[in-house]
């Protein structure tokens, strides 16, 4: 039990340090060595946790999406606009408490070879899916599938664009930026404040 | 006279073969002699072209905002509504026809050396601002420059979000596409249809 979590604690602190040199170089650019530098671990220490430098990428991004999904779970259910609420701030908390995770997987998945690639891809659908179903239920109809798909398309957009403008100290917290997005996606920008 | 078109031509087409390269292979893990492998010619051919392989990428973003800022300049003043039309109709018919400049500009720009980076910025804060300044006008005061801000934010990231996913045999012209992610921002998912 104190080996697991001591195993557990080294991991992470890889994983961080992968991130973090593949959020800076590229993948392709980065090598292990830099990144068992950045851990403050030798090669062969670092080759026991993870054996190749796909390994890790395949790591963050599968932890990520996992990570997001049990977030979800862990919610009660509720109405659409609720659970849009929810989905909302649950992404752009994880996200932007997370830069280097989150430009590696806006930036660096299709690095991935073919295998591995298809299984973050599996996970990228399942969370997309939550996404549109709020959306869906949220429509009711009125729009359509194709409506739907747009809209959570766009709506992604708006969130995953945030990697590239966000600093809390002139944005808000991710909570604040999440209902601000959440009422402009919602409302409209013309629209608002006609209601 | 015909010399210059010639060389234009050529310059064109090595710009077209790194833009391709870059969105391929990344900008890092691009060789020039990749570049004039796609591009047909020789490596000494290329530099007489293009000096460096950093150039060739600040080549590739300005002419992207330069172009881009032109179109802008070519077309009628207007009401902010009917502007920011044209501003996403050619903001989006611009990129998706270049699916590999898009791609290089939304991931590799910050891969230029200081001094270049600082040029490209310049030209992108321009281009960012003529949208920033529409939607001010279509806003007239309603939301104060911190909403307008987040709205333009928000809206070139359901815009640029697309190169991840349009494919033109199901989402549509740029044309179609640009109208209906339009109505999306204006009007708002939940407001749509309730006017």
């Amino acid at each position: 039990m104190g080996a697991a979590t001591d195993h557990d604690r080294k991991q992470d602190r890889v994983l961080a340090a992968a991130a973090a040199v593949f959020a800076e170089q590229g993948f392709h650019r980065a090598s292990v060595r830099d990144v068992g530098a950045e851990a403050g671990m030798s090669l062969a220490g670092l080759y026991h946790y993870f054996p190749s430098k796909a390994g890790l990428l395949h790591e963050i991004t599968m932890r990520a999406f996992d990570s997001l999904l049990d977030r979800l779970d862990a919610e009660p259910a509720g109405p659409p606009r609720q659970r849009l609420a929810t989905f909302v701030r649950n992404h752009l908390s994880f996200f932007l408490s997370r830069p280097h995770a989150m430009k590696v997987l806006v930036r660096e998945t299709d690095a991935l070879p073919a295998g591995l690639a298809a299984e973050v891809e599996g996970r990228k659908r399942l969370y997309y899916q939550r996404c549109h179903d709020i959306l869906r239920d949220l429509d009711a109809g009125r729009g359509g599938e194709e409506d739907v798909r747009l809209a959570t398309l766009a709506l992604f957009g708006m969130l995953n664009w945030t990697y590239s403008w966000y600093r809390p100290e002139r944005d808000g917290s991710p909570e604040q930026l999440s209902e601000r997005l959440l009422a402009l996606f919602l409302d409209g920008f013309a629209a608002r404040g006609a209601r």
